[in-house]
């Protein structure tokens, strides 16, 4: 068994030798810019690692595992002109460095070349990893389309939360581990049970940046935390908040979001005071705790030995007790 | 053997049968939308006739032509955005009547839509039909970028001008044909000359464009002429015009070309003039010719009985002569 490491590395050694030289250069170079900006090359690997834990062949599943990460920074690319977010990975990001049409049509552009990537899957196997790839693609455009809905939308539930992370987020981790499972010649129940793995560990996941974003250690986090609370962003938190207010607490917590703060700690301190007096901090814990075992669930089903197991489970273990 | 106008009413029996009813709403909607703006449909329907003329049974070629529909609206959906264009088809652009962000994240679930009939292909041909198609999606944002590019670029010569249209335009008529003819059972030779065919036919048709922008008869063109002049669009007919124009007549149409007129009809009716002096309308006509006559060549190679050529020699000399 390959480390999830030694699979990263293998990943980034491959990234590392992309580099797009055709014209026009203001199409490839924000390809080539927005690759080189590094990142754990995490779901790649995790594709990797799939094959690997059901016997595969990893080297057949290097070409899908680059279109996904290909595929993957497509929408952070895409993403960033619709947030307009200045900065990813602290380079700026390509709508900055060049301009929003460059960075609609390079991300159009990454599309079709995750694509080309995905193809190259063993010919056996191409029709299933190209329904599973495709699938989770359209999802993952809703999952955006739901976090944009979300912050004109008054009422949000819990329940659209989690739909809206799972399709954003969750779905490519479990799409990844599925793909790679799918190449290593998985039945198609292991290949679901690692899916299912993904997608619960995927929402776990990101309950806990939004745990993070407000109640990390800023040493280890390396941003600023608040960041959430500043831009009255609909979290988990900041929606089991507004599920639990009641009378005072509520118009207290609604004025914080609604009023201008001349110090935006202030602002961020009193909201998270709110949180803690409603347990929010216990209870996100609480809700990640859940998929987390959810996840640990289905991975104990997977019909492989326990020791093939130890790398998915201190993955899974990392990311729940990660504090940063 | 099918007429092309059959062909298009089966893609638009086709286009009118999808209606995306999923959610969330803002991603599918605009979806619905464009799809319904109409338009000739002649690229699939280029498909379909490729299949047919081959001997092949075009039922098959239906969901590949299709996703070449989707992809085709996809790049006009995403165009529009770019280019500000705020009327398609006499209708609002989806970047209007929703917002940029909304556009953009709806091309990109229609291009994955797209893919996902192109995979409809037959087996055995899926992964050649997958590598063309892929291809001309690649090549069609070479040609945008080119395009955008051409807006900022001083010097832009005739020949790069030609690589323009050829990758934003004339492909993907190519690619159509192309696919037609594989799914078919066309031979390589056929398929590329099918393809030849329709790339020297896209570049003839996206020149008669230019052409009819300045010099077409407004009621039958349906919109008013000299729009590419009022913007200073680098268009065949800009590039030749300052490739022939020598002293005093250079200098004018630079000026034309610089300085605002109180009444654009003046401009468009100047720069008209000074085209005529040039012989440039003749001289476009001219390169029209040459580009339909390798056509021409390309389709009298393909290996099919005369009559089986009789809808494509139709349809290429309804573009050639077409006077709007």
């Amino acid at each position: 068994m390959h480390t999830l490491e030694s699979l990263q590395q293998i990943i980034k050694d491959n990234i590392d030798k992309i580099n797009f030289d055709q014209r026009p250069q203001e199409l490839y170079d924000p390809i080539n810019y927005i690759l080189d900006l590094g990142g754990k090359r995490l779901r790649p690997a995790l594709c990797l690692l799939a094959c690997d834990m059901v016997g595969g062949d990893i080297i057949k599943a290097i070409p899908p595992a680059m279109g996904i990460e290909i595929f993957h920074n497509f929408t952070l690319l895409h993403d960033d002109i619709m947030d307009e977010a200045p900065i990813r990975r602290g380079k700026p990001t390509v709508h900055q460095k060049w301009n929003s049409n460059v960075a609609i049509l390079s991300g159009d552009t990454m599309m079709a070349l995750a694509y080309e990537h995905i193809m190259k899957a063993p010919r056996e196997v191409m029709q299933e990893v190209f329904s599973v790839f495709n699938k989770t693609a359209i999802e993952v455009c809703e999952g955006q389309q739901y976090d944009m809905n979300f912050e004109s939308q008054k009422v949000v539930l819990i329940s659209d939360y989690i739909e809206m992370i799972r399709l954003k987020t969750a779905v490519l981790l479990a799409g990844s581990l599925k793909i790679g499972a799918i190449i290593g010649g998985a039945s198609n129940e292991d290949a679901d049970n690692l899916y299912l793995f993904g997608e619960n560990l995927g929402i776990a996941f990101q309950l806990k940046d939004d745990l993070l974003d407000a109640f990390s250690d800023e040493d280890k986090f390396g941003k600023k935390t608040g960041g959430d609370i500043l831009t009255n962003k609909k979290t988990f938190l900041y929606l089991k908040a507004f599920e639990l207010a009641q009378g005072k607490i509520h118009d207290t917590l609604k004025e914080y979001f609604q009023k201008d703060f001349n110090d935006p700690s202030q602002k961020i301190n009193e909201v998270k005071k709110l949180y803690k007096e409603l347990y929010v901090d216990t209870l996100t814990n609480r809700e990640i705790d859940k998929y987390y075992d959810d996840a640990m669930v289905y991975l104990d089903k997977v019909n492989v030995s326990g020791d093939k197991k130890t790398e998915l489970l201190k993955f899974a273990n990392q990311l729940k007790k990660r504090d940063y």
